[in-house]
């Protein structure tokens, strides 16, 4: 039972919790409650074991290959959560004996795990439990685990194992080879794995304080099993006394950038990575705690700067949620490295970057914390090495982005197979990987709103000239003659909408390729002009000169989809409106997503008006100036009931397209049900890990819906229309590298210029200069 | 809680079962119970999951190297045997709500494996659950799963997922590459895997057929997920209402003999194994179970025919216990496949071959079972490969056997790093797979006397010769010359106790090297003789010619340990009997097997009078002409009290020569303590699988032991000395190809030549010639 709103005084909305354990709804605590630190993301899996329990723990960037016919991915390395805990014996276990004053919570201001509660055994015997644990933001390679236990009642025996368990694997594939495993000193535990692929190798290192009453306990046993090292220690309580486990934990690897060097010797990363866990354990798990508190403090609450006075709680708490979780997903450290579909939290989608980076969480990183952006969008130039790689093996020019991403270099890593087809009984194929195409036109236009947002000049000299070039090199090449009609087009891709694959002209599709070249025309000026010694560099090697006039014929005689005359509707591709409709409703309402395929398999749900998700919705979002108000509320009343919204991605989108339409009733529903994603009552929907794209889309919601927030024209527009329920909602945001406070009330928008330079911004139709502070009455 | 005389009427000591559930000792009866027929074994792990359980389901055979860093092993195929199920929405657990009339039993005649309990939910609602098993010794790919289930109480929603399971590991070494799964007609799935080095297929086929009452039940909802394919069933069951579930499932690869050919064909395979399973499925489970049973009892207990009569029943429930298991370890029908230390019951050891084969296992088949001995020591011949590998890269010249054998061609595959040393907190070094050489001499000796008992010349011919030549010739080249002692040393061994490495002169090593080269010596006479066409072709290839005088020379000058003038007793090595002695009462008094190292690390055992297991006891039963009865009895007293047990090789060997020296009382007991290794309470001992050697030793003490039953200079000799507890025994043996029926009684002994060949023997001095029966008065 999850209970969102049990925090007091100083962390009143900051708490996630659950106060009754259950064993059937492990995933959904596991995932929403993990720990990371954009280094490592730590599944928040219960000390002691149960049956349907994940336990993970991925480093970003670690990416590998179990074979030839597998995709690579982040392997799930050894564990170091699991205690085997036995009282008298007998294995302790939620499922055994009497719990009560059960917590587990997760507090988003200090980014600790906490679970704490009464046990009485089967024999009757009640112990008092609290356990702590915490991915440190001060030291990236740090882990801290704590365990308290108060025997109550009985003298009691207690043992537990503890060390570190590298039999995990990632549903079966096995990422490492069987490293070294040593135990220093009889205390500081070390274990090596290397990636059988990618070679990358892994050092963690391990160590605990065990006490009664404070004193030391004697030495554990020590224990080596394959790919397992742990210790086993036991200990005698009587009534009063307390046993404590501190547990620290460092964690590195090959791949981090200090070791990730032509003179790299494994022999000093375990030396290093063992240093650092003996310093940390002189310091202890307190002091460790209180630096990584001061972490989050500093680098992400005070920064940020977000606060929200809704009716509902759970509001402001499901912003924090989306900032905590937008943080520990992020590998900010590292520009070699990009956020997973599921953060760092899961198995599912292997740890891949997708679209739902460049349009669902860097607006968040480019208003709010630009330098991060930057790295997430030098993660997609380096990963114009893949994006090449994958044109060319496509047969096409420039560069054509991986549907899905790993490592930079490492091109399309879709796999290719999927769940099972209800009417061939095999695995059903997978085509994005081969004709989701828009994704490249999607980062070109995230390149174009993060320089329109900062005012980056050294990232588009650097990085950004050349992406939104190359992809239009792309799209030029892709583009087909038809002869008929005398224009091009784009024939079979899938669009957003991944349940119409092979289509024709997909609006989205079309629109953001036209919108890709149309950029790459505009900043080719722009360059040509400001800095003519880089555009002749990027000419002679991109042959820009060639490429200008055909991106100028080619996006003149692209078919974009038009709204039809006699309802707007823009057409979703060239099928979409003539094809049947059934009566979606049972879908609507379902409890899980993608049900529809336990009746119909996608050759089937390809011929009907049923959509997975926002497709020309979103479309109107991201080229808003490209459509009327009137065409907007047409496609959104018409493609809204046949979107399933199975894809997370979909319901922010939807937020923000209806509170700009003033369907603000419908906007702060859909805004809460986008939160519920990972937040609500479903008990299995994040067994796989968090939705990432859609916890952007909780930001976004309220930043680019609610309050307002867009560019438009390379300006800053901020159109404010709270919920009813909002009383006010203040935030920091960065316009051309400087500060900006945002006060919203319902009737006023108050905007102050930190740094005291000019800000120029519209508001429902009005343009002001602000440079230190202005208040705007809103006259709704 | 085990109970191992339950079976009544017809199943009168023919049942091990467990009468009370016990999530903590969930190993012992996953292994002991386990089913199998040679070609495949599968642990008996619960339908229902458990946290401690393990499964496993092997294929003889299928050997797989995950790494390079990784020695060859048995790979854990895919599980059919685990049900989640599901009461009324919440998982069906025996650690859950009430069990009563607790039985899981595996009955050793019908080689079924059943478990029925009466189960009430924590919801109050009663259920009987009655499950069987088995693993078909009529058709070797088939296995047939049962589960019945009646609502007693109330009505009940049930539910349950059964299907193919590919994330299986060893320990977490993921062998097989993820292969297609496929679901035909709703009804028949199929998973394949191919592992990740040999590139074996496994193809595995799964039907079900669900009614209630009879009635079969709608379509299941069908799903895949990585390395997984299952069938999601469920039902509604009134008070009455019975469930029944038939899983049938067909396992077959690419190493199996039909198919492993040049024009090998994966979708051959694939047709050819889910046609049987089609046919076997309209046979339906009850048609198949009786044939299986019906090949039991053909087989296997009207071909051995070994009765007991004892005043403990336990005694003729061990050797039945041992005489299935001897069944279902035994790859019969593949000779290019040997037997694993944990048969097929485990990951322990890893699927390979020790000197268990021939010196614990082999003698039952010789006696009992010729053919099979023959395929096992065709196994040995075929290694001939990997031997010859191994002796050239140590540097030695003909054939050193692995101390650690897979497929045969493999050679040396025993692993080198093993348990944590609590001295240095590394992993200890294995030395058996460098210097525990004898395994080569105990081969030798194994053909010779599979020879003396068979009198199969055909053998000796085409196999036998080459292999008692070659490895008397790695033996020559093995000799180190002692300048100051002018004779031969063998130095730098570890011998069968391998608490003992690096010694110089093991008694053990060097008497079985020296037998080996007069073996040799012997059958090249004979063989000259006898078929000089052979010898020639031999002497070619091996150049028997000059090995000959080698052998002449070098065994001559062989330095032999010998009785110490003062108390008799041979020295282990050089220089065990100048050790400190410590006092072992502790560990001889141990729960656990090893316990030892918990205190000292090997190097530190290497210092002390301590044996792990029999080593000059071994040797005077192997070669027992060569020492006296005051001899034997000198050293037996001398290393018993100094020797752990430590290796479950070591009380059967000490149970015959007890028995030998008339010490009737401890020899029996010694037989029970054997039996009890995998029989008797200790809960963890048969974790990783049953001990196949010690299984062996159960019927060696009984008709080597008891009855007496050896081979001494080439004739069959039987001294029976039964148990006071035993009233009579009777069993089958061959000599010279003949059966011969046996009865003893604690006063008489009965002969009966049962193909009415003569068939001379020696009963205590006396040489008698049987034709037809013969009775002799034991006059003891």
């Amino acid at each position: 039972m999850m209970n969102y709103t049990l925090g007091k005084g100083n962390y009143t909305n900051w708490i996630v919790s659950e106060v009754e354990f259950s064993p059937d709804t492990l995933g959904k605590c596991e995932s929403i409650m993990y720990l990371g630190n954009g280094y490592m993301g730590m599944r928040s899996t219960t000390e002691e074991p149960y049956l349907k329990e994940t336990r993970n723990l991925f480093v970003s960037g670690t990416f590998n290959k179990f074979d030839e016919e597998e995709v690579t991915e982040l392997p799930n390395l050894a564990d170091i959560t699991r205690l085997d805990i036995r009282v008298d014996g007998e294995r302790f276990s939620l499922e055994f004996g009497e719990t009560s004053e059960y917590v587990r919570q997760l507090n988003l201001k200090t980014a600790e795990l906490t679970r704490s509660f009464t046990w009485t055994s089967p024999k009757g015997k009640a112990l008092r439990f609290h356990f702590r644990r915490f991915v440190s933001l001060e030291n990236l390679h740090l882990i801290g685990i704590k365990m308290d236990v108060e025997s109550l009642t009985h003298p009691v025996a207690i043992s537990f194992d503890s060390g570190i368990n590298a039999q995990m694997s990632n549903s079966g594939s096995q990422h490492f080879h069987e490293g070294e495993r040593r135990i220093f000193d009889k205390r500081f535990v070390q274990l090596i794995q290397t990636t059988i692929q990618s070679k990358i190798d892994i050092v963690m290192n391990t160590a605990h304080k065990v006490a009664v009453n404070g004193v030391e306990v004697n030495e554990p046993v020590m224990n080596m099993d394959r790919r397992k090292v742990w210790l086993s220690f036991d200990a005698n309580l009587d009534p009063g006394d307390q046993l404590t486990m501190d547990k620290l934990t460092t964690v590195y690897t090959s791949r981090d950038k200090d070791f990730d060097h032509p003179e790299y010797d494994l022999s000093k990363l375990r030396e290093h990575s063992l240093e650092d866990l003996r310093t940390s354990y002189e310091q202890g798990y307190e002091a460790l705690f209180q630096a990584h508190q001061e972490a989050w403090s500093q680098k992400v609450w005070n920064a940020y700067n977000l606060e929200v006075n809704s009716k509902d709680n759970f509001d402001m708490l499901a912003l924090r949620f989306a900032m905590y979780h937008l943080t520990i997903m992020t590998p900010a450290h590292d520009e070699r490295m990009g956020i997973g579909a599921k953060a760092l939290s899961g198995e599912g989608y292997k740890g891949h970057s997708f679209w739902d980076s460049e349009v669902f969480i860097l607006p968040f990183f480019m208003y709010a914390n630009p330098k991060v952006a930057k790295s997430l969008l030098k993660y997609r130039y380096l990963g114009l090495v893949g994006a090449r790689k994958k044109a060319a093996e496509n047969g096409y020019e420039g560069a054509m982005y991986p549907w899905e991403a790993a490592w930079p270099t490492d091109g399309e890593v879709t796999p290719v197979w999927g769940a099972v087809d209800i009417v061939t009984g095999k695995q059903t194929k997978i085509w994005s990987g081969f004709i989701e195409q828009h994704i490249t036109a999607d980062i070109a236009n995230a390149v174009h709103q993060y320089y329109t947002i900062t005012g980056d000049h050294e990232f588009m000299d650097q990085y950004g000239y050349e992406m939104i070039f190359d992809t239009a090199i792309f799209w030029a090449s892709r583009l087909e003659w038809n002869e008929e009609k005398q224009e091009y087009h784009i024939n079979q891709v899938v669009g957003p909408d991944e349940y119409k694959e092979h289509v024709d002209n997909n609006a989205f599709t079309n629109h953001m390729a036209h919108h890709n070249m149309q950029l790459a025309i505009h900043y080719a000026d722009v360059l040509k002009e400001e800095n003519p010694g880089r555009f002749a560099e990027l000419n002679e090697r991109l042959h820009l000169d060639t490429a200008y006039p055909k991106w100028q014929s080619k996006s003149e005689k692209l078919y974009l989809p038009q709204p039809r005359e006699e309802d707007l509707v823009i057409p979703q591709d060239d099928t979409y409106l003539q094809l049947k409709e059934i009566d979606l409703t049972k879908y609507k309402n379902q409890e899980k997503v993608g049900s529809l395929f336990n009746e119909y398999n996608l050759e089937q749900v390809n011929q009907m008006q049923i959509t997975k998700q926002a497709d020309v919705v979103i479309l109107q979002l991201l080229l808003e100036q490209a459509f009327s108000a009137e065409v907007k509320k047409a496609n959104f009343d018409y493609y809204e009931p046949r979107t399933l919204h199975d894809s997370s991605l979909s319901l922010s989108s939807h937020a923000i397209l209806a509170n700009d339409l003033k369907e603000e009733e419908l906007a702060y529903s859909l805004f809460k049900r986008a939160c519920e994603i990972d937040l609500g009552p479903s008990k299995h929907s994040s067994d796989h890990g968090v939705h990432a794209a859609s916890i952007g889309g909780i930001w976004m919601s309220a930043v680019l819906g609610f309050a307002g927030v867009r560019v438009l024209d390379g300006k800053l527009r901020i159109n404010p229309n709270l919920p009813k329920h909002w009383d006010d909602m203040k935030f920091t945001i960065y316009w051309k590298g400087q500060p900006v406070n945002l006060t919203i009330t319902q009737t006023s928008l108050t905007v102050k210029a930190e740094n005291k330079e000019t800000i120029v911004f519209e508001t429902y139709g009005n343009t002001y200069e602000c440079q230190d502070q202005i208040e705007i009455n809103l006259n709704k």
